[in-house]
C-alpha cells in the first residue's frame, strides 16, 4: 500500500519519466511468471505488455536471466519493433511481438515459451487435438500449428517474417485471434496473446497442459477419438459464450 | 490451539452466522490441498464438504484462484444445487456435487480434478487396468471410466446430468460408491468421493498415482496382466476388510 | 549440539527406557527421507532400522502420514515380529522386515516404497535391464524382479511369505543379498536393503532413478544393448571393489 | 561487498595460501548449481573451474553429498591429474577433466551428471537429433553420443581414456570443442564443457531440455524431420555468430 501511494506521487511530478511504468510493471510481474510456472529455464522465453493508447509495448530484454530482471530493465518499443525506451536491447523475438499487435488492434499481451510438451508438438509438426473438456474449455479446435518458415521468410527479417507466419496459418484456417489465442510454430516453439499479459500467460500454461494431456492420451489410446462437437460446443461456452456461467460476474 | 478456543467462543455467541462454518473451513482446507498435491494449476479442479444435518455442502466459488480463497468465500448450496448462503457464485460443476449428495447419502466430500494422467485416461476412454497392489490398496476393479455423455444429456442440464452419468456407470457395473470411490468421466475427466472431503482429496492424489504407474506399466509391458484374484483381494482386505490390520485401531 | 548433550544425560539416568532410543530416531529420520525424496506421499512407504545386539529393530507405525511422525511413535519388534516396545501398531509390512533381517544377518536397514518407476516395472513384471554405468556403479546384475506369489502363500501369513519371495528370489539366481541391495515384488512394488536405514533409503532413490532411466532407453531405441561386461564390472569396482577409489577413505 | 572487501584482504595478507580460491569458490558455485537444477542426486556428478595461468583446476571431491560441500573442499588438481592441494580425494572423473583441460585450451569449465534424459540417450547409444530452435540455439549438429568404451580403454586408465573417447569422437566427425559444448559417452552419461564453469553448467541444463524433447518429439511424431538447414544457419547464428543479436552487446 505504502509503496503505491509512493509511486503515484512520484508518477504526478516525473510524469514523462513515467509513462511507460505500468506496462514495464506489468511486463515485469508476467514475465516473472514464466519461471514461476516451470514454463522456462534461464533465459528463455518472454512476455510483453502493450498500451494501445501510446502504440507500445514492454518486453523482456534479450539474454537476461529472470533473477536479475526488474520493471526498469523492461524494454518499450513501437509497433514497428523501434525502441523508444531503455538502455538494453529487447527480446530477439521482439519483431514478432511488433507484427502481431500492429494487425491484431485488441490484444494487450504476448508471450513465446519454449516449454517442454507444447514445444515437443511444434518439432514434430503436428496440431494438438482436441481430446477432452479441458482443451475445449479454452479452445474450441485442434491448437494450429503453423507450418515451418520458408527459406525466403528465414533469409528475410526472420522474427517480423514469424508474425506473418503466425497470422497466416490462422487465417488460412480461417480462426479468430480472439478466439485462438494460442498457436506452434512449426520446429519452433508456442505462442499465446490475450487481451492482458497475464491472460497471455495463463494461455501458455493451459496450452502446456493441455500438450501434456494430449501427448498422453495418445500412448494410452492410439485411436483416441477427437471431442464430439456437442462437449466441445458446451465446454467452451460454459466459459466464453454470451451466456457463460463459469466464474465471477463482473459487478462482483 | 489459541485461535481454536477463540473461534468456540464465536461460535457460542453468533450461532446463525456460523452454522455452516465447519464445512466451509472444512472445504477451503480439502480445496487448498489440490494445488499443494500438484493436482490443479490456476481455478481447475474443486472440493466440497455436506453437512448431512443441514441438507446443504459448502463448495469452491467458480473461477477464483487459490491463492485468493478463504473460508469466507466457499458457497453454501443445497443438495438441489439451490445456493443457500454465499455472495460468491458456485463452482459451476456445482450441480455435479449436488446430484451425488443428494442419492449417495453415505458420502461427506466431492472432488473433481483435472489431473493429468487421470485426465490423460478419461481423454482416452479407457478403465484404467488394476495392475499391482497399490491399486488394491485402493479398489478391488478397473478404475471405471463412464462414456461420454450423450447429446442429449449435454443439451440438457449438463452439469446436473453428469451426476446421473456417474451414478449410471457404477449402476450398471453393479460397483457400490462405499466401494469405488473414483471414477472418470469418458473426454472429461475425474471424480472421486468420500465420507470426509480429506478423504476424497486423499483419493484424487491416489487416483492420480495409479493413473500415473498404470500408464507405465503398459508401456513396459504391452501384454502385463491384470493382477491376480487372490492379490487383489489380500490387499483390499487388509486396509478395508473387517479384518483390517493397515492403520491405527479406532480407540488409539 | 546443545540437544544432544541434553539427550545423553537423559540416556545415563533412564536407561531402561531409552536402550532403543537410537534406533527409534535412526528409523525417525530415515523414514522422513522418503517423502522428502519423493518416493512417498501420504502413509505409503516404511524405513526400519535394526539394533543386531538387541535383537530388534524399530519402525514407522502403520498408516501414519509422515508429517504426524516422530522417533517416539516407531515401533519397535523383535525378529519374529512381535513388538516389544510402542503403543501403536506397527506397519503391517513389519513381517516381511522381520524375516529379513531373521535371515539376512548382516543388514541394519530396510525400505519398501511404491516409488512411481521401480512400481511400474514390478506391475510389468519386468527385470530392469542393466542399459549403462548408472545401474552399473550401484549392481552388477538386472534388478531381479521376483514373481507374484503363490495363491498358498498370499492366503497364508502373507507379509512374512513375501519376506521368502524376496529370499527365494535371490537364492534361484544365485545371488547374494549383500551385493544386490534391490528388489522389486511382481505386482507389488520395490524393497532395498543395506547395512544401515540410510543406505537402503538412498538404494531406494537410486533404484527410481535407474527405473526412470532405463524405462526411457527401451522408448528412444527398443534394441538398445545390455551394458557390456568390462564396463559392469568396472563401474562397479570403481565404487565397492577392494581397490575401489570412489569417495573417500576411511581413515578422514 | 562487505565480505568481498574482506576477502581482497585477506589475499593480499595470505598470498600463497589463496592462490586457487577463486577457482575453488567459482567450481563449489557451479557444483551447487547441479543440485539446484535438478540434474544430480546425493553425491552424482561433478563440475571442474580450471586456471589457465597456473595450470591447474579445481574439483568437486568425490562422493560428497552436495549439502556438505564448501569451497574449501574442493580439490585442486593440475593438467596431468595429479593433487596439487586439498586433503579430500578428488572426484574418480578426475583424469578425464584433466584430459579435456590438456588438449583443449580454451575451456575453462567442464560437467558431468547423470542426468534423466540425457543419460537416458547415452544408454540407447543414440545421437539426439536436431529436431528444433531450442537445440539449433545451442549446436547446429545432432549432440554426437560417442560410442561405448573398447575393452583395451577400460582396462587400461579408464578415465583417463574416457577424455580421448570425447576427443575422438570430435574429431572423427570434424566438430570443433568450441562449437559443439556437450556430448553423450555412449553405455554411460553426458560431459559438457564452455570457456567458463557456469556457462558449462548451463550447457548440462540446455542438453537434459533437448534430450526430453527430442524424447517426445519421437514419440509424437516416428517421423519428424530434422530440422532444416536454413532454420538450424539462422537459429544458431542469432546467438552465436559474429552478427548475432541475441543477448546484451558487452559494453553494458
Amino acid at each position: 500500500m505504502k509503496i503505491k501511494a509512493k509511486r503515484c506521487r512520484l508518477k504526478s511530478t516525473k510524469v514523462s519519466m513515467n509513462k511507460y511504468e505500468e506496462i514495464k510493471h506489468s511486463a515485469y510481474r508476467a514475465n516473472m511468471e514464466l519461471p514461476a510456472l516451470g514454463l522456462v529455464v534461464f533465459t528463455f522465453g518472454n512476455v510483453s505488455a502493450a498500451d494501445r493508447n501510446q502504440g507500445v509495448f514492454a518486453i523482456k530484454p534479450s539474454g537476461v536471466p529472470y533473477a536479475e530482471l526488474s520493471p526498469e530493465k523492461m524494454v518499450v518499443v513501437d509497433f514497428d519493433g523501434v525502441t523508444v525506451e531503455g538502455k538494453w536491447r529487447p527480446s530477439s523475438d521482439t519483431k514478432t511481438h511488433a507484427v502481431l499487435y500492429k494487425h491484431w488492434n485488441k490484444i494487450g499481451g504476448i508471450v513465446h515459451t519454449h516449454s517442454t510438451y507444447a514445444t515437443a508438438w511444434s518439432q514434430a509438426q503436428r496440431d494438438i487435438p482436441i481430446f477432452g473438456t479441458t482443451h475445449a474449455d479454452h479452445n474450441t479446435v485442434d491448437i494450429p500449428c503453423a507450418p515451418p518458415m520458408s527459406d525466403e521468410m528465414i533469409h528475410g527479417d526472420y522474427e517480423y517474417q514469424t508474425g506473418f507466419q503466425i497470422m497466416n496459418c490462422l487465417k488460412e484456417r480461417n480462426l479468430s485471434y480472439e478466439e485462438v489465442e494460442m498457436i506452434l510454430v512449426g520446429n519452433h516453439a508456442p505462442f499465446t496473446w490475450a487481451k492482458t499479459p497475464a491472460k497471455a500467460v495463463y494461455n501458455s500454461a493451459v496450452l502446456e497442459s493441455i500438450a501434456k494431456m494430449a501427448f498422453l492420451t495418445e500412448r494410452i489410446n492410439p485411436d483416441a477419438p477427437r471431442l464430439k462437437d456437442s462437449l466441445i460446443k458446451k465446454h467452451f461456452e460454459r466459459k466464453h459464450g454470451p451466456d457463460s456461467y463459469y466464474g465471477q460476474s463482473d459487478e462482483k
